[in-house]
């Protein structure tokens, strides 16, 4: 597919910031961006970083073009000379990010950008509406995926989608959030995440009667057959018909049916009906699929009250994250260098879980070496080290007196150097890596981590040197004010 | 902007259902399929149909590439001439809609597509998504601008849309609903709806103290300053070194300040006061924007307040229409054709709600001749014509007691042909007309059809002819089961 330039896909005051500095001499200020957010979608208990690779194709395709600066003349606000900086403008900086598919929590960076103050300040917009989207759709669709506990989930939500954009790139971010399909054809050809799908009801009403319709399809696709069974009536019409399918059209070629499909009902009531059905009819392993208007509450419901389901479809309510739509991810000035020195930077507000964690920072995640599970995460000034060679004793940056002494651990870093100096100096890993990554990171949480309702807070703690900068900050701030 | 190709932008099983016509001899058969929603958002009294300009540059551009098929051939069940037939797949068909911008009810038709059903299934995916995401935005921003009531609602959502399209698109259909600016550079440039901004909280951080940002700004752009007041402390710091920044650089340079923007705090207490800061120190004339986690329901009650705002800057919950973020329209088969015959299908369902309306169809909005407001729709079957020279009875469809006699009326009939075979014969309105039409529809409507909360339920009747061919259709399949 064709690659859109999406420069000017940018809040127009980044416009108005960026010819600001430039005209008051501060072009080539080195500046610090966190990109973080501060609430889990849902109440869960962690979220799923998605969408590095967008931000990589975009950073490398930034350029205004003469249109774009001809649009830009025409608002008769912009110095010519900022217009003349945009005709070679392209990414000069260093990007660090957590690889698409980690877990992440509050108010760690998952991307932070080093770039001279108009660069970083113009991909703000961009970088945000990527990460927040599809982070948003791979949290969501890992809280659906684990619901389902083992069994397939499959992406179908693009007709419901908020544009293509959403459709394309949130089928993907389903993927790498768990689900085993999509119906988005698009996506599987661009990024290889199986497109599958059979018939809608318009097929069975395009025919004289449901038989018909059924067995026109068994004629067509007998080795994948899977039949939509609720046009008129799931038990009394739509199994009957598909079991007379299998039989009189399957058999006799020698191929067993894949599944039928229900849509609408009682979903629960109906697959256990539709199950035995099948299995009395001598197709026991006849999947049955079921969707309509799904979530992780109604799956793990249906589940629980022993619904016979084998794969679950789901759209609305993945593809919008219905439940909650908004990753509220935030880009926020953490730093800037003077002469050669990164001065921290904090922004305060009334609302104290507004107020940033200054500095140019790493962040460690601590594992225990046992089981292999994470332990905490340690945010630190960009020039410390966790040495895991020892213990080591964190602490709760509010409540300082919470403690915890942490032994036989590896310190992992989770950031990696993405861009540096405006080159991409990171290898893009597969799709299939990014899934199987995601897959291994939700693995080393503690199942208390992973609940829906009232999930265990996961300790993000500050080094002692990074939480002594941010509070001599705020005390700086409240002595001026 | 290039434009991409979307063809493969659908549901895998439009294209297992197009194979499947095709190899059963039923490639061209014709077909009309409905695209209409069932509920309204947030439970209000009316939609706004909108996304139309997106569909025809679809239809326009509907082809499948050389490497589109080697995808699908890839996938080993598309019949060989399937494959042949996609090289030259495009458009031949006819597209019925209501324009960009109309007022819409549940169960009308939206769109009305006939084509050979190969053409009319494939189209599905993206006609739905297109119109339920613009639909969904404009919808909602109709709700907030009318709770701003008089005054202006910019678009600020970008960051946290579901991705590109949804930043861009979305905030085209934020303008068709009502907004009057955007903060999305890009789509000023792509539909020329204004996009407006100034400076984030990081413009201040980036300077040694307040003031020094603030009055950089004025010597940058003396004409249009609106300045953030709230990085530090609105009250004690934000207005004051505003005035200070509005008296030493505007009002030398003899210039006016636009505006302070409020992004934090409790802005109904804060904008009182400031107003009444900035008019004691001789700006009556400076406006007072307010934007953070804004709704209609939060602006109503700021107003209710008696909140000194002249401007609401609306962001994630506009842009994701994050109280109900899913347009549900469905599509679904209507008629079929039959040796020339138009032959009416209908789908039924244990919920009644859900049961469609058959065959092809015309929509007529009656007016009252005196008020000029919008009276009730009724859907006719093709070929019927309503009569306004003499007074009209229209019935409940469910509740067929229940009557009106209907007198002194326009009736206007709201499909447009769009497409006829294959061919655009619409002439597409410019944005600012579509966005005139859309006001001027919404002013049509009753007080009551336009409350938040219960609103009057507009009547869409049936007329006596399609409700006939509705329940003889309905008994026919009753009788089948």
């Amino acid at each position: 597919m064709e690659k859109l330039n999406y420069t000017m896909l940018c809040d127009f005051y980044e416009l108005t910031m960026g010819n600001g500095y430039f005209v008051s001499g501060m072009k080539d200020k080195i500046t610090y961006f966190d990109l973080f957010f501060r609430q889990i979608p849902d109440n869960g208990g962690f979220a799923i970083a998605c969408g590095l690779e967008q931000v990589i194709d975009y950073i490398e395709n930034l350029h205004f073009s003469q249109e774009d600066i001809e649009f830009l003349r025409s608002k008769n606000i912009f110095d010519e000379r900022f217009l003349k900086y945009l005709e070679d403008f392209h990414f000069t900086g260093d990007i660090y990010a957590v690889p698409e598919g980690t877990v992440v929590f509050p108010n760690e960076p998952i991307i932070t950008v080093r770039a001279p103050a108009i660069e970083a300040q113009l991909v703000e917009t961009y970088l945000l509406l990527i990460i927040n989207h599809q982070s948003l759709i791979a949290t969501k669709a890992n809280r659906i995926v684990r619901a389902a506990d083992g069994r397939a989930v499959s992406e179908f939500g693009s007709r419901r989608a908020h544009g293509a954009d959403a459709a394309i790139l949130g089928a993907r971010a389903a993927g790498i959030g768990g689900c085993a399909a999509t119906a988005c054809t698009i996506t599987d050809e661009l990024y290889g995440f199986p497109a599958t799908g059979t018939m809608a009801h318009s097929w069975i009403q395009m025919f004289d009667d449901e038989y018909t319709a059924f067995k026109t399809y068994c004629e067509c696709y007998p080795d994948s057959v899977t039949l939509l069974v609720d046009t008129y009536n799931v038990l009394k019409s739509g199994i009957p018909n598909a079991i007379k399918a299998f039989d009189n059209v399957l058999k006799l070629k020698g191929f067993r049916p894949k599944g039928i499909r229900i849509d609408s009902g009682d979903i629960t009531y109906l697959s256990k009906k539709a199950r035995k059905m099948l299995d009395d009819a001598g197709y026991p392993d006849c999947k049955i699929v079921a969707s309509n208007s799904l979530d992780e509450f109604l799956i793990r419901d249906m589940i629980f009250q022993g619904a016979k389901v084998d794969l679950f479809g789901v759209g609305e309510r993945l593809i919008t994250s219905k439940s909650h739509p908004v990753f509220g991810g935030v880009y926020k000035l953490a730093a800037v260098e003077e002469n050669g020195r990164i001065v921290p930077k904090i922004k305060v507000s009334e609302n104290v879980s507004k107020i940033t964690t200054p500095h140019f920072k790493k962040l460690y995640r601590l594992y225990d070496k046992d089981s292999g599970k994470a332990i905490a995460d340690q945010l630190c000034v960009y020039d410390e080290t966790v040495d895991d060679s020892r213990d080591l004793v964190i602490f709760d940056p509010t409540y300082t007196w919470k403690k915890k002494k942490i032994s036989n651990f590896n310190a992992v870093e989770l950031h990696k150097q993405i861009f540096k100096d405006g080159k991409l100096v990171y290898q893009k890993p597969s799709y299939a890596e990014i899934c199987q990554y995601c897959k291994d990171q939700v693995d080393t949480l503690w199942d208390e981590i992973k609940r829906f309702e009232n999930p265990h807070t996961y300790y993000v703690d500050l080094s002692h040197k990074l939480w002594s900068v941010k509070n001599q900050l705020l005390a700086e701030v409240q002595g001026v004010n």
